[in-house]
């Protein structure tokens, strides 16, 4: 009972009053054990995670308050499930299943010690869900709060499905939501959360805070064959112009094929990123799996087009 | 001839003006071709490396602005050296080879495109040392400049080294540098730079901006049969304490055999990091490789003692 703190059961408030290494501690406190697969965990100069296909697939994306999210309109947990969710989605759209993360956090001295315990069980959580677990991490100080998320994955002996791999015939396909990430910010920049918003507002706006992408199709599509895949983070056209432009081909996109959703413009689904759907191509005498659906074609050109008109859609906004 | 700034050849001075696109085009492009191990290199959603021992090990640190590293006395290559050389260092630790880093970017829109550049080449030249490429990152806006470098390696069937093992009757052994990175700190904050400094000082500050950690030195005990390894990034003290404590055992440090350095003082040998010099344990009856010295003995008991008093030593400062 050397600590008075303690003594009295208070709990720090601020990170600096657990220093780096009580932090170091408290957050490794708050994972589960290691799974089978982590041959070393965290606190170790680097973790060891078995990699039984021979490869490695990697990816890494940056959260910045201010630029990626604000605290009055995202909780610390909804922070830490859309870091793992932009890097968990690279992994799946590479038809790999994500098994680690490291974390890199920096975070100013005065943060509340309760804002990296939701953060810390955001990014646990939403890597559960794909059986991934977090091996690391580095905190340091820094004027605004930070997530540098890595995380890395196993192709299962799976041929990675590549932006470039789209032929000419193939149906472009989608799983995963379009827009609902763009129309829920949109409601909170008009200020319209709170009590008395509909369902529908409600939902979008849980969307926007907490994506949902569809990590298990991005596997299942590349062993039915996909050609090509790539998940959608900037926006659907803007994603598609970049898998056409890799492929050197043309997505004809049948515009009825997108999907709908009350409360959703058809600007944000053609323009609104951080959803992360997965979409892909895929030869056309291939059954499309469930949970995926066809919203066009790939035909010889480039960029990204309307495939009743053939006019080039761009990116409104 | 599209944009008039390329018909009169001018470059463009700001992150802003490039976009991020044209930003990720840029390093891209100052990059070498990936090497044979990078079977999907940057530009897609995730990069795949070659694991071909069936493990892969991963660490990660961040350095930011103001925190690790000051503009005045640093350029923007040797931060890029810096952000490479802590994380190569954790990877050797553990008696593996890097084999690929990804790198987060945060930067300011007005930030000095040749800036980046110097990081770039930064990072590029010091994984290139030891064999690693950057496969793949992420750059986003914030207000100042961040670096997040993922690190994967191969431990080409080697037993990872962990801080764990050391077992009483060890050996205490270093390679590398103690203690000239702060120095030469030091230096820098009395102002001691500029004309007129001797070869010392500036040999110091030459250390502090780009530190030279021994990566070959980690697979190489590690094949001696290494029982214990770690590398200085908080001070030889601080960091054979965390070793003593995992291990469940005393260091007893020789203090007479700790490398002496003109200009840099007993105080900063025993607590200065970011030289990221090596220390492990070996057993008593493996001869020390060459590159390596014996600073010590492993006792039981607990904490970091001299060898000759069994006092504790605890970090100065």
């Amino acid at each position: 009972v050397s600590d008075p703190d303690q003594t009295f059961g208070r709990q720090p408030s601020q990170i600096a009053e657990l220093g780096e290494f009580g932090l170091i501690s408290r957050i490794i406190g708050q994972l589960p054990p290691n799974p089978v697969g982590v041959l070393v965990g965290p606190g170790d100069d680097a973790a060891v995670v078995l990699a039984a296909d021979g490869r490695v697939v990697i990816s890494t994306d940056v959260l910045v308050e201010g630029t990626h999210f604000r605290w009055d309109w995202s909780e610390a947990r909804d922070v830490g499930v859309k870091a793992a969710a932009a890097n968990l989605a690279d992994i799946a759209a590479m038809g790999a299943r994500a098994t680690a993360l490291v974390v890199g956090l920096v975070a100013p001295a005065d943060l509340s010690v309760s804002v990296i315990d939701g953060l810390v069980a955001g990014l646990r959580d939403e890597a559960a869900l794909v059986g991934a677990a977090i091996v690391g991490g580095d905190v340091t100080a820094g004027p605004c709060v930070t997530l540098a998320v890595t995380v890395i994955g196993d192709l299962e002996g799976r041929t990675p499905v590549l932006r470039s791999g789209a032929q000419v015939g193939d149906l472009v396909v989608l799983a995963g939501r379009l827009g609902w990430s763009a129309a829920g910010l949109a409601l909170l920049q008009s200020g319209r959360d709170g009590a008395g918003i509909d369902l529908v507002a409600a939902a979008l706006i849980a969307a926007h805070r907490r994506p949902e992408p569809p990590y298990a199709a991005g596997p299942q599509l590349a062993r039915a064959g996909a050609t090509a895949m790539c998940d959608v983070s900037d926006g659907l056209v803007a994603d598609l112009g970049h898998l056409a432009e890799a492929s050197g081909v043309a997505i004809a996109l049948d515009i009825d094929a997108l999907p709908s959703t009350p409360g959703v413009t058809f600007d944000q689904v053609l323009s609104g990123g951080e959803d992360h759907a997965l979409v892909a191509t895929l030869r056309a005498d291939v059954p499309i799996p469930a949970g995926w659906r066809e919203i066009g074609v790939v035909r010889a050109g480039h960029g990204v087009v309307e495939a009743q008109s053939a006019a080039p859609i761009t990116g409104p906004g």
